[in-house]
């Protein structure tokens, strides 16, 4: 594989969460007729992005549930790769407890779910006009999730506010990714000044491609999501970036400047590995 | 300490050694006399930006020797804490070998060396207008530099490609530092991309300021910096930037913004640190 043709669904996401559903698989059939290979959804497809929505949302990521069954479905019948964004995520510990996670079902052209990655990172921000804590009601990943596309490509996946912590895409450029892709819900605060900075910065520091999906901007949401869906290259170019409504937008992933870009400026071979490494999975040792 | 007035010296620099440190301590002079407690010279201000020239203006960095002594006067006479930019700094190692470092010597306002940061990360690029190597002579640091400079201030120092390494500035971050200074001498082609992205990057990943000084444009020189000294703040907005051509640059960093940005939007609270870790000096383990 030496190109990606992918598609970014900054849609609009409502109160009716069967309309969000069916609005995301227009759009992926759409974006397949127009030569997606790999669709990625926004941050919260299936739901308005809030604390007080996430417990009536939430779904296990299994066959017999609404948001799963309709992605899977998507992403078979249309033969793509699908990154669905995120949702609320259910799920019943052995104790009995119900914890919500904020995950992204990913799945294969054959409709099969490869990868589930749940935000590390849970977002909180407290200014004069935004105020939002994830950790009111849901609990945090901890895992890094890589996704393998073909021989040889791979992609990392982070949610939203996981773009701001470099230990993750670190993470990846170890583990060998291509592009990292981070569904995502900036606002009107933080987007004028961090949205377009982070995802440069993450391309430019693992010097591979970054694709960021947003929701589509709605001035009357409780939350107001920044939209500008992109995708920069890795040498830090946006290739693709939409406005602030609903939209699909294209890119190409020529995948051979990963490797042209990192010889004209080895940034990755200039990695002091003997001075210093990223470990992770602490918890686990 | 609530607040640290700086100045940032994007000056010319020749081929004649003495001329250049005796603008620097003009310049230092000229910024104490506009208020400037810290003051901040560019990458390589005693020497013209290139290997071949590295060996020839090389000097330990010691009394005795003229570059350490001009700078260390510039320090106590004009009561200044001082980020000498950088000079190729010589060593003979136990075994009469001698090594050559892009090294920053940090003065107090006594005039005493209280640190030295040895450029950790040595600059390649290989693009069909510029090419460069500093691996050809230099020998790359193995050290983060941490320079207290009163009661819980401290700032934390790299040079130029340092800056394009998330671990250091994140070693920065876990050891407290208030701001990252980073002389350095970005060229015409990564320049326009990368150079105010990254010291935005840094600033908004570690949510602290960010100083980066570049000797003027010299369009006639063998290797032409990209200029555009600039300051960030803890949000990731430019405070000071400085054109192409020579001048003195001023900003004052308020401290207690870092505190407001980190409650804003609490990125370092949020750092997974029981997932992950950013280990250092590996080789000495």
């Amino acid at each position: 594989m030496s190109k990606l043709r992918i598609a970014l669904v900054q849609m609009l996401v409502g109160a009716n969460k069967a309309q969000n559903l069916s609005t995301a698989s227009n759009y992926i059939a759409k974006a397949k007729s127009q030569g997606a290979e790999l669709v990625v959804l926004p941050e919260c497809f299936n739901c308005p992005y809030g604390t007080s929505f996430f417990p009536e949302y939430a779904e296990p990521l299994k066959p017999g549930n609404a948001s799963f069954d309709c992605m899977a479905e998507a992403a078979r019948s249309n033969s793509v790769w699908l990154v669905a964004g995120s949702i609320p995520e259910e799920v019943i510990t052995p104790d009995s407890e119900k914890k919500l996670f904020n995950s992204s079902m990913i799945f294969s052209p054959l409709g099969e779910l490869v990868s589930v990655h749940r935000k590390i990172h849970l977002f909180r921000i407290n200014t004069e006009t935004v105020k939002f804590d994830e950790g009111e009601v849901l609990t945090g990943g901890d895992s890094p999730t890589v996704v393998p596309i073909s021989d040889g490509v791979s992609c990392g996946v982070g949610i939203c506010f996981d773009i701001r912590f470099p230990q993750l895409a670190l993470e990846y450029v170890r583990q060998g990714t291509s592009f990292l892709v981070y569904p995502g819900a900036f606002n009107v605060v933080t987007g004028p000044v961090h949205w377009e900075l982070l995802a440069k910065a993450r391309a430019v520091d693992s010097q591979q491609f970054v694709v960021l999906c947003s929701p589509a901007r709605d001035e009357s949401a409780s939350y107001v999501a920044w939209g500008h869906s992109m995708v920069v290259d890795p040498w830090g170019t946006a290739i693709a970036e939409a406005g602030v409504g609903e939209e699909v937008i294209f890119a190409t992933l020529d995948l051979s400047t990963i490797a042209s870009t990192r010889q004209k400026v080895p940034v990755l071979k200039g990695t002091r590995t003997d001075l210093y490494a990223m470990e992770w999975n602490l918890a686990r040792k």
